[in-house]
Parts: C-alpha cells; structure tokens; sequence
C-alpha cells in the first residue's frame, strides 16, 4: 500500500467527508459524518478536525486541504472570497492557513461575484469544478445541483460568471411545509428520473421561462379534483422546479455556444438534471460530484506545494 | 337598535370571523377567534359554532350563512365545488345545509376549474368575490392577496377562469425557513409599501416574466458582499415575489382589455399589491376584504331567503 501523504476534506453546512490519499492522489482511507460547520461550531473546529484525524487512523504530521463552508465566516477560519472573473488555479493557491501549531492545514477559498445586478457566492463548489476534468481550452457550461444549485461559465480555466438557483431547498420547504403536502405525502414520495409526470412537468416549466409559481397549486388541486397519487405529485413538483431553474439559467447566464453541459452531481439529483437537460436538448456530459471534489482537493494540495 | 336576524361566519382553515347582522346586513356584533378548520376539527365543529353564537350573544334560532374552509372534504359538511364558469349568483344559491336539528345552517360552495391544463379550487374568496361591488357588466380582473392568492377574472358576472398563486405561503417559507432567513432577520422584518427596495426588486420581478428564482440567492449574497439591511433584504424578497406573481398571472390568465384591476385585500398586503400594481401600469380599486366577505356572506343569506 502507497504511503498516506495528505487529509482532504469537504467540510459542508451539514455533512463532512474525509479522505486520507497517498501522494499520486489515491484514497487509502475514507470517513463521512455530520459535523458539519453547525455542529463544528458547537464541537470546536479542532476538535472535530482531531476526530476526523483519529476515523482515518492518519500518522501524525501530514498536511490537510480543506475545502467548503469551514472556510466560511462562521467557519474555522474565514479564507476570504476570490472575486471573479478567475482563472481556477489561481483561486486553487489563494488556501488560507489554519493557525495550528505543528501541523499545515490549508483551506480553499469561495468565489465570490460583486457585480451590482447579480452579486453571489460559493464555497466548495469552486473545488468541484477544479477537479471536474474540464479542457483547459473552450467555454464549458457546468451545473452543480444541490440545496443551492450552482451554474457556472468556465472559458479558457477561467470563472467568468455565475448564478445560484436554490432549487433544492425550494422543494425540500415546498414539498415538506406548505399545502403541498397534503398531495405529495409525508414524508414525500421519491421521484425517479423516468417518471412521465415528472417529463411533462419539466417540459411545461423549460417552455415558461423560470416561471414555475402559476402551476404549483394545480398539484395541490389535481390531489382534489383527480386524484392525483402522491408519486405522481412530487414528479410534477420536481419536474416543475428543476424544468424552471434550466430555463431561468439559460436567460440569465451568457448566451452558450452550443447546447451542452457539464453535469456535477450525485445521488437521485444527477439522475433528475440529466434527464432535464436531456428534454431541453442539452447533450450532457455527467461528472460524479464526489469524485470531483476529491480531485479538486488534491489538486489544490498540489498547487499549494503539499504533496509531490 | 335593529333586531338580529343573521349570523355570518367566514370560517378559514387558521380563523374565524364571526358576526351577528340586521336584517338589513348591518354589523352589531363581532367575533374572533383561532378556531378555524384545524383546531375545529379537534374541538368539533358544532362545540366551536356553539361557542360563536355565545360570544355573540345571539339569540336563539337564526339562520347561519358560512363560506370558508368549513366546507371542504375536511369541514363540518362538503359543500360541494361548482365547476367554472358559473354566475356568482347561482354560486352563492348552491349554498348546503348543515343537519343540525332545530338550525338553519348553510355553507356556501366553492369554485372549481377542471380545465386539464390549469385544475384549480377555491373556497371562501368566491364570497369575497360576491361582496366586492363588482360591476354586473363587463370584464374585470380580481386579484386577492393572501397566503394562496386568486387572481379571476369575472366577466358580466359570470366567473371566467382564475388561477392561484401561493406567494404567502413561499413568502412565509423563504423568509422563515430558507437560508434568506439569516439575511431578513429572525422574525422576518416589516416591508413598507414605499420602500425603494420593494420598488426596485417589483420592478425587476415585473421585467421577467415571472421567474425569481434566480435572483433569491442574491438577497443573500447582498448580505454577505454588500451588507444589505434586514429590513431592505425583506423588502427585495417581498418585492420580487409580489412582481413575479404579477407578471406569471398576466401571461396565464386570459388577455385583458384594460390595465385595471380589482384588489380585494386586507392588512399590510393591501398597500404592498396597491404598489405592485402601481409599478406595473395598473388602475386600482381597492375593495377590503373583510367587508367584501361579509357583504358576500349577507348576499348568499339573501339568496337563499334566510333574510327578506
């Protein structure tokens, strides 16, 4: 077995995963927990870090790249937002350094858009599409669905632009709190990427220009008037949101070259989307998210000279 | 003083309202109460009508006229739909009759749409509708504000076609719940209809066609880049919901031949939409939608001679 060389981490709002890798970038051991930054706030940052060190059974001394909200205000420490346009190597080297005696711990910075019109943040993602494989030359399109869905233009390894569409926790409120409810089931009925009700819902959004607002009800009422099954409920309200998002994305995002996409997801979510763009004639090209954030860290470790 | 001769009840799923009348529909005495539909359906519907006429000191044996959610599926009886289009007259003569003996006690219907495209309900607003003072010719558009806003358009006084809207419902949700809640303050702060940021943010909801998606995020970007104020961050939330509802209900609702519009509304929501509507072009009446229920609630006892 190769020698363990570094820790990465993807230290989300609500989930942390870690990764122990030998130097060519190869995972050796692997720990998923929620210690996420809301209960880290409560932990302490070092203690969980202490923790995660111990679940991957880690020899003392290796340096750790970190990327997510730790690096948030309310995070470990605050690595201060990039501004874009940026080239992804550039953000990659801008870690900031977590002020542990004896040990190198880096965190990666988010990016953040301070145009007037549309001002947005990220962090994580920037790591994600750093190690998403995109050719270094083109514009390349990515979407990266989530509770706050990320799109975003990459040209010749520059971000350009981005946009966040919180379309994942729209339909967790949607589905979970209002009158829908009542229609989709609690707790409500998983939706598969095949689901007819969930094409025609998505079709009808793509055709309407992000508007999705004027045909929630009918879910509520199609439950009254036609029987309506829970399954099918929630098929129309994912198809609904994820067919609204892709239409408001292509108005608000530069226009595209071509009609493709790079898809960074995992999980039903990567299913869905692709099935969605697919509909809006997109050829998608499918990116796993979790292999692309490990990727992305390790790169970051690399460009930051912590590993070979 | 003039003798009693009616009891009106607008009875919602959260609320009761609650008022003993002349024979002439004059008001001479009111009630209130959080009995609505959900706590009535554990204390019974008959315990909760038992206590309304108490707190009315209403003398036994009047005849009762309810519209509201008392008369849905999970109400004290089904007062069935009446599909659209119908005359809000023969509406409010569909009003059942509740089995209790030695009582007169009838709950208007509601309306239902059962176009495949566009299936919609409502109950309670079709009394606010019949109470508004519409003009018995022409065409007009009616919006009425409120957790599941109904836009409908009434046409010599036939009802047409409406459509709702659950903009409340997402208001309430989005600011409470959402990660926009850090940014809106917890509780949520107060709007003011002439606030510049309700203006601004209607005005570019009012551009897009009813898509806001994609400028939610920036609410919290605006926070976190900008240092955007609580209360001018609820101020954009409440502004672009208002503006999108706005213009998703132009595009879906038949083509009118006049920018004007009926607003039956009550409370903070009144001034919020009068602006709205201001910003998009719109000749306003407003019409308060508790007189319009209980003119409407007088007009259907009218109807079906339970008053001279």
């Amino acid at each position: 077995m190769p020698a363990p060389a570094l820790i990465a981490i993807d230290w989300g709002t609500t989930r942390l995963r870690a990764w122990l890798m030998a130097g060519d970038g190869s995972v050796l051991a692997e720990h998923r927990s929620d210690d996420g930054l809301i209960e880290a706030q409560k932990k302490r940052f070092s203690t969980v870090y202490a923790t995660t060190l111990e679940k991957l059974q880690a020899p003392a001394g290796l340096p750790a790249i970190i990327c997510g909200m730790a690096g948030s205000r309310r995070g470990w420490i605050e690595a201060p937002y990039v501004p874009v346009p940026a080239p992804l190597s550039a953000v990659l080297k801008e870690a900031a350094r977590v002020p542990q005696p004896g040990a190198d711990i880096r965190i990666v910075p988010g990016l953040a858009q301070t145009t007037p019109d549309a001002p947005d943040v990220m962090r994580g993602e920037e790591t994600q599409l750093a190690g998403a494989g995109l050719p270094v030359e083109g514009t390349h399109l990515v979407c990266m669905p989530g509770t706050h869905c990320k799109w975003v233009t990459v040209e010749n390894g520059r971000v350009k632009t981005f946009g966040t569409w919180p379309t994942g926790e729209l339909y967790a409120l949607i589905a979970g709190q209002s009158i829908l409810r009542h229609s989709l089931g609690e707790p409500p009925a998983a939706v598969a990427a095949s689901s007819p009700a969930f094409a025609e819902a998505c079709r009808t959004a793509l055709a309407e220009g992000g508007d999705f607002s004027a045909r929630l009800f009918s879910i509520r009422a199609g439950t009254l008037l036609n029987g309506l099954s829970p399954a099918d409920a929630a098929a129309r309200l994912s198809g609904l949101l994820i067919g609204a998002e892709i239409a408001s994305a292509l108005l608000h995002l530069p226009p595209l070259p071509a009609r493709r996409v790079v898809l960074i997801a995992s999980g039903p979510l990567a299913g869905l989307y692709a099935a969605a763009f697919t509909l809006a004639g997109f050829e998608v090209r499918s990116v796993d998210a979790e292999a692309a954030v490990r990727s992305g860290l390790y790169e970051a470790a690399r460009q930051n000279g912590m590993v070979a």
